[in-house]
């Protein structure tokens, strides 16, 4: 059976065709400018291909509220010309199919506990650190929704006393994700992620906060494992880092032996490198088809 | 049908019966001092009351995993003569009914969801400020659990600026709970909770604590009403300090009414008053029911 995936991202969109075994048979993608050009090719791309249903990964924030007038919208992101659009509902029209939906870094979870490195398991977490810091969660098998989709990303962190640097989140200045996304370590030293490789005193750092992240959900939702993906954790030398500051902060209150001595196995990197939001999109896909047959 | 309830506290024992529709019929307590003891009362409490099921809300560390060994056992815990007690075994030796098992505070957000202050709703987080800081959730309609259950009292928080106190978590010092229970406000400040409701500096600062750990836990699991109880969240003068304190630092950034405009609404008391942990084992007795009647 083929189903369609869309990893919907601020800078590109990536769309594919698989199969439920989340193997990609095909894909494309092109920059994220107007709706109006990036939906015309979307739907070029789909057109005449058979997919039974399709899954969409999207950057956010978006309405996942199915009784909400606006389900299925793109709502008040800070890229103007895509806030309040009807993606779900501009790619319905054109392909009357099973429609999944949910945040990009969802999908990623998805999709690495369908075919990744949480592989086998019923809850994870996917946290990619990138333009932004986000996070997708699976708990007791379920994707994590509520009022509305979590947005760990901006979670509070403790400052470095020796980081001077005031945070570029523009709601909250130091969160996590305004401490040590990309652009905020750019922003810090200078320079990109990319040519700071060999600077230990950034990559100390960088794991100084992200570990505060990971140590919180660990405490609050236990996840069986942790992926952490995107741009900067491309940096390898960054994983153990991070799990020596965990092992520190939770300084042996979690017992549990994956946290103790496995913490290697535990917080590791994707099991579908770049693929992890587009497999999971796959997935989506899946599961919106197996609900529309239940019906 | 009547249902059996334990709210196994370290302070206290609470046993009840009830019915599938939250009501208590009869309850009693008595302190927690040695497991026979305790177990002891517990089964002539229950003998002869033809309950059906019997639920369990328990202080922890406890071990959920249906598949481990020491499934039902209170592990790790502090209080030593109760570490390693196998207490739904020793239960279930007595009782050949169906058990219902979780820590207490994911009991007490069960019993709130289904009667309470998250009537009708399928998320809810319950957080309780006494001896520690516990919180228990509902994600999708499901308790959290994962590796281990959620251990939330002991996120990160950041320090007040003038607050010299170290905190008093054994593990962290200054995590939440290190720094907010009853037990650390009557280190910092010399007197109980309860002596201190005059005393506006106490709540500004608890509020401060409080809300970092609320704010998070809003980021992570987007709860659709967060409950607050136990012996500090008394002082009611807390609750608007801690609405300020939420909506500062999130300062606009989950755009949602209830947190926005109606958060008085959004984070509240307990509906069922100092009965959302019995009420809940009672959901939880009932839950077990329901599971064998399935098989
Ligand atoms: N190899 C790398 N090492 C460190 N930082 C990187 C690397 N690659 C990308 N980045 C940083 O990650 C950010 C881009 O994140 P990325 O995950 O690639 O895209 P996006 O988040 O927009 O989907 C930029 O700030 C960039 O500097
Ligand atoms: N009315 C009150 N105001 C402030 N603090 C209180 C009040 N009642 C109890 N406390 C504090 O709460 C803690 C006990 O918590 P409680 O929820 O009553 O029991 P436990 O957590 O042991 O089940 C003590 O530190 C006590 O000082
Ligand atoms: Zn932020
Ligand atoms: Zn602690």
């Amino acid at each position: 059976m083929l189903l369609g995936a869309i990893e919907a991202g601020g800078t590109k969109f990536v769309c594919g065709i698989g199969d439920e075994n989340g193997n990609i048979i095909e894909r494309t993608s092109f920059p994220t400018t107007t709706p109006d050009e990036v939906l015309e090719q979307v739907v070029k791309f789909f057109r005449d291909k058979d997919i039974k249903a399709l899954g969409i990964g999207s950057f956010g924030p978006i309405d996942l509220d199915r009784t909400s007038e606006t389900f299925g919208y793109i709502t008040s992101t800070p890229k103007l010309q895509w806030a309040n659009i009807n993606l779900v509902g501009a790619i319905k029209k054109e392909f009357p199919i099973p429609i999944g939906f949910d945040t990009d870094v969802n999908a990623a979870a998805l999709g690495e506990m369908k075919w990744g490195a949480a592989k086998g398991l019923n809850s994870c977490i996917y946290m990619t650190i990138g333009t932004g810091i986000g996070v997708g969660a699976i708990s007791e098998g379920h994707l994590v929704h509520g009022l509305i989709h979590p947005e760990m990303g901006h979670m509070l962190v403790r400052r470095h006393p020796e980081d001077s640097f005031a945070g570029n989140c523009p709601y909250h200045k130091d969160c996590l994700e305004g401490m040590a996304s990309g652009p905020a370590i750019e922003k810090r030293w200078g320079k990109k992620g990319q040519e700071l490789e060999k600077n230990e005193k950034v990559w100390d750092l960088e794991a100084y906060y992200i570990a505060q992240g990971i140590a919180n959900l660990i405490l609050v939702l236990s996840p069986k494992k942790i992926i952490i993906g995107g741009g900067v954790a491309k940096q390898k030398q960054l994983f153990p880092l991070i799990h020596q500051n965990v092992q520190a902060l939770l300084n042996g209150y979690v017992r549990h032996e994956v946290v103790l001595e496995n913490i290697a196995d535990y917080i590791v990197p994707p099991g579908l490198g770049d693929n992890a939001g587009l497999c999971g999109a796959i997935g989506l896909a899946y599961e919106a088809f197996l609900e529309n047959n239940q019906k």
